[in-house]
């Protein structure tokens, strides 16, 4: 059945099913004016809007990843502070020609990710658009915050996970490749659609206090590093050999150091780490797969290291580039 | 300039500009992957869309005006639970073609409607679309929130304003008359346009315990009123004549009293009191406009008595109509 004869009570009903808990001092949840939650005296407030055709594809997002990803964007911006992810609130604006099953794909999807963070929705509203809109706000506590203003000459930068896979599985589903393409590329289409929030690394290095500054990696590195850069009143060098890769993105891509430079969506976090914690860090990076590739200087330059060719084969915005 | 050659950096900028003070115990305001403020134990937690061409008409209202009314309908409901607005988060899509001009505009709106209610926006979110959605979360400190559900049998039922203004403002709106209407039926368009909180009201009638329920009147008068039955486990007996029809409605339409029973977006405030605190009321009313218009009873049908006419001649969705 289509939204039109769907009607916004029946919408709002499997809203309600679905999220009708009462954990994480939700005092009053979905249904009231407003939601009453119990807080900490210090909370995060993060927000973002993903809009259809612009921030994703109907047609090649999966509802139920679309759900997942909706939320744990937000997440991840609470992952970069530091901070434990509290309470959601969801805006959904939709087209009249919406199925119920994508809403409830959609929202079995938001679900599941807030179950997994521990997040409770306690409130949302609805429209109409043509084109799906969602637009989430999320609670958290951060005893420890880590901004983005903290970074220091002679700190130690480094990156979780590998980088540029998302921007590879963009290509991907673009390409329309992405039903049936080889197995060894689908990590980077999971993780263009499924992107994970990375809450428990961002929180440990909060808790021992060995990141100086901390962002999520959701406009790329170039553009991230920059903004650390800028709130810091710092330059940085980056190593490009020491930027982490995937398999997965070597076999797809000619260019897979560009994209790993420049693509974005890749949520993982870029931290900076004062010389004296170094050690400590680098004995976590196995288990959270963590890379240093630089260091924060003096200065406002960012300087790329490397790969020893020329300019032209590194497309990389933000950075003067030196051949190592 | 149009957005389109603006770029996201300037856009930012504006906001920051426009927004970059430091009160209301804002830690960590626009610029970091999250906002940090000051909380109070218990929040309130509100959030509302308004997309182009549903919510609102870009010819039709002016952008000063649509960012006051995108943050004014997010406090209304932090009124109805009878709260202090504290924060706010909004996120913004916009087509390429906007004109600098109109966001600039918007924003001295949003400003302006947030120094009125002692609000600091801390964050948000950009993106693009073909229409305007503007998201907006407040947040908001309730010492003795208001909630639907507390209505009991015996209540009397009040609500603030005159209804069905901006019902009225709308229909002169959509007529494409609001240029060069007659002055009598101004105040109409200025319901539309530009409603007003009643925050002072929903935190006077909270802090002295006044009321036993509240909702905003965001849906019409028989829609909310049917959300304070149904969360309560009540009915309701409304005198039609009792309903408060200003001047202006009266003198522009022809069915002023379907306009207020039904049309919606007045954001008046509607709340039950015990028998015992009608007197104590009924002393405010002058000061705060306050008409009581019928009573709370067991059983769940809502009723609306007289005006002595046909049923036919009052569409009043969700009421069986009784002749008086």
């Amino acid at each position: 059945m289509r939204l039109r004869y769907l009607g916004e009570r029946r919408v709002v009903s499997h809203i309600r099913r679905a999220f009708g808990d009462r954990r994480r001092g939700v005092l009053v949840g979905i249904g009231d004016d407003a939601a009453l939650v119990r807080t900490p005296g210090r909370l995060l407030l993060s927000t973002d809007l993903l809009v259809e055709d612009v921030d994703f594809r109907r047609d090649a997002h999966p509802p139920r990843l679309l759900g997942r990803k909706a939320l744990n964007v937000n997440l991840s911006d609470i992952a970069a502070m530091g901070g434990r992810p509290l309470h959601a609130v969801a805006g959904l604006a939709l087209p009249a020609d919406i199925e119920e099953s994508w809403l409830k794909a959609f929202l079995a999807g938001f679900r599941a990710a807030a179950r997994e963070a521990g997040v409770a929705l306690v409130g949302g509203d609805l429209s109409q658009a043509e084109r799906i809109v969602v637009a989430v706000t999320v609670t958290g506590e951060a005893r420890f915050p880590v901004l983005r203003s903290g970074a220091r000459p002679g700190d130690a930068v480094f990156v979780s996970g590998t980088l540029g896979d998302a921007a590879g599985g963009l290509r991907l589903v673009e390409e329309g490749g992405h039903r049936g393409v080889v197995k060894a590329v689908r990590p980077l289409i999971e993780a263009f659609l499924d992107p994970a929030p990375r809450l428990g690394l961002g929180a440990l290095v909060a808790r021992r206090k060995l990141a100086s500054a901390m962002i999520d990696l959701s406009d790329g590195l170039s553009v991230d590093l920059s903004h650390i850069c800028e709130e810091s009143g710092v330059g940085a060098e980056i190593e490009a050999e020491r930027v982490p890769v995937s398999a997965a993105l070597a076999h797809m891509a000619r260019d897979p150091l560009s994209m790993a430079i420049n693509g974005g969506e890749d949520f993982e976090l870029l931290f900076t780490v004062r010389p004296r914690h170094v050690a400590a860090v680098e004995r976590l990076a196995a288990r959270h797969r963590l890379s240093r590739i630089g260091r924060i200087t003096a200065g406002r330059r960012r300087v790329l290291i490397g790969p020893g060719k020329r300019r032209s084969d590194l497309r990389a915005k933000g950075f003067e580039h030196f051949t190592g």
